[in-house]
């Protein structure tokens, strides 16, 4: 191989500053250049466990971020269960296809949406695609979309830390940091704890843990019931030194809204549910808008 | 590339079973060879989504077989949450190295488990992995286990339809079918009937449809409360044309049983959902076992 070598008379000392040849190889071997996209701030939602409600904390903090009159963008990058359009209730757009770039879907003027699911066929189409594909389509998401100028672009992985939270975090400028979604149960809470980790392992601060599922209210007699146990959440935060963004209880109807399409954010109705999602929600914008520019 | 032709003498004519040196290239290009494993009978247990519990059909499953006196494999496939050592009590227990091959850990006479879990310093180190490197792992997890004759290797697998789900696939001999898990939520069933259509693609049956966490009873009033909905796993296996196996609820003792390390199955508790437990169980190896050798 001699695509890193230059090509004219010059000898590589290995001083890129002084040489004439250097843009093709000034970026360090092995990793890919970052996509050109215009965001000050991406922020990655992960969690180690699958079904915690990563979904439904992107898209109550993307509606968030956009009600504080930001620009935001959700990038909903879980190729295989692609679920942000269907919780949005925009699961049968398709994004417009203008002079080679894809149009996001816009729910608000300000909170532009791509997904997986826009490009397939239909619903119940499979993605069978191994990481170097998952790569392409990751690239193709952040470079070949016209988001526009972003002040946020809100990042739902999907479960796990492999290609997806790899590619992402290499491929995508500005990504500040992450909030990890754990469960209180005891399994929840320990991959909870790689998902950090791993954050840690691209030196990139946790912005905070939430803890979903946090108990229920019986609907018909009221009383507590502790369905995966209760703490785990900021047990972890405690444990890994970050902040603790708070509890959101198990409810039903926040089930129901996200199967009909209605983010649980917009309807302000006046439950303990609906205050538990705002008072997280205000604890996690705080972190992010406390951080310098 | 010359590596697929012929080397002697003879013109290749495509034809491999005249051939005299057909076997270098009598395996379809591109495709890798199987792993060396004894067994009969390979079950992959896949959902669209994650956290709808195929950990836990997985280890009552493989508890369910070994109980017909079977000599039964459980494989954890989820690299970036192995939680099926926890689920069963010995996430601490480290597999011994003899003469170049892992020994299982073995739960009982007949039942020997591997997971990636296994081989991690501890709970909290994240497997940072792209696919080719899980590939690899899957490969190891095969040949280079001392599995011993099984009747059975059931192979839970993370979330989606990717590299862990197509790698088994490829590599395992006498992969013969697969259960689909999914809760009642649209979402989840949505990524149940992706995942039957992966199964589908890979030219294998579907067992059948499982659905978890189907309604549950309160604790203290003991009314039933429909948490993530009812009957999207039966309308999912209806539309499918594959058996429906039964539901199981949301039961906080259940939940409880996972993450004190003891399988559910060996309760043999007198509650509904013990009852529905075994019953799902009783219907899915009746499936198994109604395939002929």
């Amino acid at each position: 191989m001699t695509a890193d070598k230059p090509t004219n008379n010059q000898a590589c000392d290995e001083n890129c500053s002084t040489c004439t040849t250097a843009q093709p190889h000034s970026v360090p071997k092995g990793l890919p250049l970052k996509a050109k996209i215009d965001v000050q701030h991406v922020i990655l939602v992960l969690s180690g466990k699958g079904g915690v409600g990563k979904s439904t904390v992107s898209v109550n903090l993307a509606y968030a971020l956009a009600g504080h009159g930001k620009q935001v963008g959700l990038l909903d990058l879980d190729f295989h269960g692609p679920n942000i359009p269907k919780m949005l209730g925009i699961e049968d757009q398709r994004p417009a296809v203008l002079a080679n770039t894809l149009e996001p879907v816009h729910v608000t003027g300000n909170l532009a949406v791509i997904s997986m699911a826009f490009l397939l066929p239909d619903t119940s189409t499979p993605v069978v695609w191994r990481g170097p594909m998952k790569m392409g389509a990751i690239q193709q998401f952040l470079a070949e979309v016209n988001w526009g100028s972003l002040d946020y672009l809100v990042v739902d992985l999907p479960p796990g830390t492999g290609d997806e939270a790899l590619t992402i975090a290499q491929l995508a400028p500005n990504v500040r940091d992450a909030v990890i979604v754990t469960t209180p149960q005891d399994v929840a809470v320990m991959d909870a704890i790689k998902a950090a980790k791993f954050i840690g392992k691209l030196d990139l601060p946790v912005l905070g843990v939430i803890e979903n599922m946090s108990g229920m209210s019986c609907p018909h007699c009221g009383k507590d019931i502790s369905l995966f146990g209760e703490g785990g959440g900021k047990k972890a935060a405690e444990d890994l030194g970050v902040p603790y963004l708070g509890a959101i209880p198990l409810d039903p109807e926040m089930v129901k809204s996200g199967d009909e399409g209605r983010p649980y954010i917009l309807r302000h109705a006046d439950s303990p549910t609906w205050r538990a999602v705002d008072t997280v929600m205000k604890n996690l914008v705080a972190q992010i808008e406390a951080k310098p520019a």
